[in-house]
């Protein structure tokens, strides 16, 4: 099943870009297009049709959960190495829907009171309510990531938060909230180029962190990070999608694909009125 | 002044629509367009002219948070009568910048915990961080509006809530916080005219309360409540702007323009890198 707006998908995303069984991250080229028979423009023209869609979709959602009890959330986990283009995601795929029914949470560097709790303490508090599209830029995945590489918990902890995560996310799954798990992927070069292009433009300076380069120089440790995390937390549940980053008109409209398809999965219905329609046309009419 | 990108104004509207001294709400027709000389279809060119304008903006205010501290913010307060377009003004007017500048409160009624604190203690902790442009869709006005005209507190409660107002927001201007408030002004007429159209569309009955035309039925007594809000708190430092909105376009770029015209004069720069960019571009090149 590919999503009803867009029309130039060959396969259907969310099994082509599915981490299952014996998946190697290192075998995913950043430069391709997989699944996807169109160009530049055409990926422009499908992602405003699925704008469309998708807008609708969540406006449903969201009507849905004013009048039923428990109803569905989603949640998009977008993890990735820096400058892959996850705020370019949040802008022009969620940014198309209305915002009174998004939950956006961008994760950075946790604060003292943060490190003081479980890592999943300040997770669990922007879980999207029902009836939102919840958006976490980085989440509790950093803390095997960049936790794992730069040792910033002892080994045996490390190993602990895999299964964690898992339960914690089987967790949501049973409260009802669909999660799209989704690594961009972009390669060393293309990085190298986006951020050289961050320092030649004053009105980027601002995106740009000497850090950053600190950490592309652990590239193929935090590979390994990935692929471990894909291993020990891809589940039938909650699966990872690896999307190619390096053409961002590619990831924005295969990444706006897997929500669709989750929306469509949904299938949010208007809800039905809980009053009388007739008998409040009349009380209306006479006030 | 009018906004750079808005062509139609023929007066300021952040003076035209200013509440001041002898303002009286009853002199105001919804119907009306203060100070534009255009028509719908004008209006919705200003405001995809001004939606690329308020989207620079902003994204320059948000950049200069990030490396200078205790920079600005903006808040919009919203509050109307149901189904005056607040929800309309976040979609049209705030959904076309990034969602990542903005931050969005609708506040309800308020819960058992929030009742047992004072009425600003769920208020403060939703203020816009620096170089965010935060959205209340009703706020702290609810307290001396519907608080007033269904008497949830006593008169000598509501009687001090004004002057708590003023300080509070004084507060916040001194912290760098640019506050515009709005009444979204509908007439009667129209509103019943809306509230049906919900009736006679099962895609709107979600959006419809039945306790909305018990409200509706205490118009005079809201008219006066809001006329009270005008002269205790639209001060010289967060004055309330009156919109009229029986045409929704109309409000939708008059709010518009108020933002611009907050933004244009905050006038955010481009930060200046905080660090030395020629030996990052050695660093990075070397990577």
């Amino acid at each position: 099943m590919t999503a009803k707006s867009q029309t130039e998908w060959t396969a259907d995303p969310s099994e082509l870009l599915r981490v299952g069984e014996g998946f190697r991250l290192a075998d995913v080229d950043a430069d391709s297009a997989p699944g996807y028979d169109g160009d530049k423009k055409d990926g422009a023209a499908d992602l405003e049709a699925g704008a469309a869609e998708l807008d609708e979709l969540q406006e449903r959602l969201f009507a849905q959960s004013r009048v039923i009890d428990d109803s569905p959330a989603v949640l998009l986990i977008l993890q990735a190495m820096d400058s892959a283009g996850k705020g370019g995601i949040v802008r022009h795929v969620i940014g198309a829907t209305d915002p009174q029914g998004a939950h956006l949470k961008a994760f950075k560097a946790p604060t003292e009171e943060e490190r003081a709790h479980d890592f999943l303490w300040r997770i669990e508090k922007e879980v999207p309510p029902p009836g939102y599209i919840g958006v976490f830029d980085r989440s509790h995945y950093e803390d095997v990531l960049i936790g794992r590489v730069r040792e910033l918990a002892p080994p045996d902890e490390i190993e602990r938060r895999y299964d964690a995560i898992n339960d914690f996310e089987a967790r949501l799954v049973e409260r009802g909230i669909r999660i799209i798990k989704v690594m961009l992927h972009i390669s060393p070069e293309e990085q190298k180029a986006r951020l050289m292009e961050r320092l030649e433009r004053p009105d980027k300076h601002w995106k740009y962190n000497p850090g950053d380069v600190d950490e592309r120089l652990r590239w193929p440790q935090y590979m390994d990070a990935y692929q471990t995390v894909f291993e020990r937390t891809s589940t039938d549940y909650a699966p990872w999608h690896v999307v190619p980053a390096n053409a961002k008109w590619y990831a924005r409209v295969a990444v706006q694909a897997l929500l669709l398809q989750a929306l469509e999965d949904i299938d949010p219905q208007w809800p039905a009125a809980d009053f009388d329609v007739e008998a409040e046309k009349q009380r209306l009419a006479a006030s």
